[in-house]
């Protein structure tokens, strides 16, 4: 004879094998997209800094865009999760808030490699200049020179997908420091006037940085609202020369580690 | 007679003048984006808290997931900055975490209405329940109920766009905890695999916290990858009941806020 058993933990065991039946369907119906743009954006608490995943989810080819090397063993499980091969770990300048993760990636997902600015001053596997275009898949990303947080800055544009990658040319609402390194206001208001805010407006700008919990802006909100840069350039040199900035904290390690992909 | 100025003066009075003039262009030649689907995520770094805001480019009307109370101003700014009219300030739940920003936003921007799940115990304008549907402009969000982290937890659904706001209930590669509130990992894991591992494997996943700096996730990935939800509902169970997470910090000070849109 069987143990007849409450009414309640019968329902209760019912209830645990059908959502396990229910569990094993829904995983197995699970297929990798195999088609389109794939786009994430992943942050760094401590230096408040962004990085950028693109891929081509038909050839599964994908870049990271001023990877963090705290976040590469981070960085790399996504990029193995998602099925993609790493063909560039690139950097819009050479950081000096942050270690650049691009070393570090290169040794946990051998294949890859290292992008950066031609007039960076730093060491890479490539080095791009004006007017270059870097290619992953069926994408591409245009480097554009925006000099004046440092010589070596580069934005990368993405026109098919209508975003632009600015580093500390821009940054929502604001803009990178011109106190050190090659700085110079006047050569970051030409670069962010004639080469960032002469994209069309509805273009989706992802800085390198953000502080306040902003994670993206347009070209559009930029030419309308940036505190600095909608100002005349005299306006601008005054306020950049008047900012009184702390020295960058992480500068005297960042910077030595960063011309040689953060393996110093 | 005039002054003869030395060449690298007249060189850069000439490059101010001319840059003053390409800026100007640059600005006069703007105007709003008036068509499509506008989203912008936005980042509490204290509490690991996502505030989503959703817009209709065209009616200009706009929606707010989660906000939070110390960014009231800055969330406002930016809705205004667009051009867009907050119909709704939304939450998903009835945060433990952090107090919301629904009444504060009602006050700085009138005619905005609170809206919470009819089941959270929390007071708010507008009231919604499974399958019932918020719309602003040509757009609107399916709520469906997914309880387990609290009773009134919802899911807000964008078919058009392909996106969900799932609140606490799912967390990229995690979940909300089950232990305080109405907290059931049971209910939890049905709501998950019934009302969001059910949706297409491309819908993007918006949750309301992370706190390893990633944005955001897909349907496929969780189903593939969540360390929790892809194990039985039994080893489910037993991962929540171990845990061994602290009291949180914020409850006694944000859920009698919460119940009156974060006014208390």
């Amino acid at each position: 004879m069987l143990t007849k058993l409450p009414v309640h933990i019968v329902g209760q065991a019912e209830r645990l094998a059908r959502m396990s039946r229910v569990a094993a369907i829904v995983r197995m119906s699970s297929s990798a997209p195999s088609t389109g743009f794939f786009f994430r954006q992943l942050f760094d608490t401590v230096s408040s800094t962004y990085t950028y995943l693109l891929g081509d989810m038909k050839t599964r080819d994908a870049v990271l865009i001023d990877p963090v090397l705290e976040h590469a063993e981070r960085d790399a499980t996504l990029v193995k999760d998602l099925g993609f091969k790493l063909v560039y770990a690139m950097n819009t300048h050479m950081h000096a808030d942050h270690v650049t993760g691009t070393g570090k990636l290169k040794s946990i997902l051998p294949g890859t490699k290292s992008v950066i600015g031609k007039s960076s001053g730093a060491q890479a596997d490539v080095y791009v200049d004006d007017g270059e275009v870097v290619r992953f898949g069926g994408y591409e990303l245009l480097a554009k020179s925006t000099p004046g947080h440092t010589n070596g800055c580069l934005t990368y544009i993405c026109h098919d997908q209508s975003m632009a990658f600015t580093g500390d040319a821009l940054l929502i609402r604001g803009c990178g420091r011109t106190d050190f390194q090659e700085g110079s206001s006047e050569k970051l208001y030409e670069s962010v006037h004639t080469k960032i805010f002469t994209l069309p407006d509805h273009y989706t700008l992802y800085p390198a940085h953000d502080y306040k919990g902003q994670t993206a802006t347009t070209v559009w909100e930029e030419k309308k609202y940036n505190p600095r840069l909608t100002k005349s350039l005299k306006e601008f040199i005054h306020i950049m020369d008047t900012l009184n900035l702390p020295y960058p904290k992480m500068i005297d390690k960042a910077l030595p580690a960063n011309r040689v992909c953060g393996l110093f």
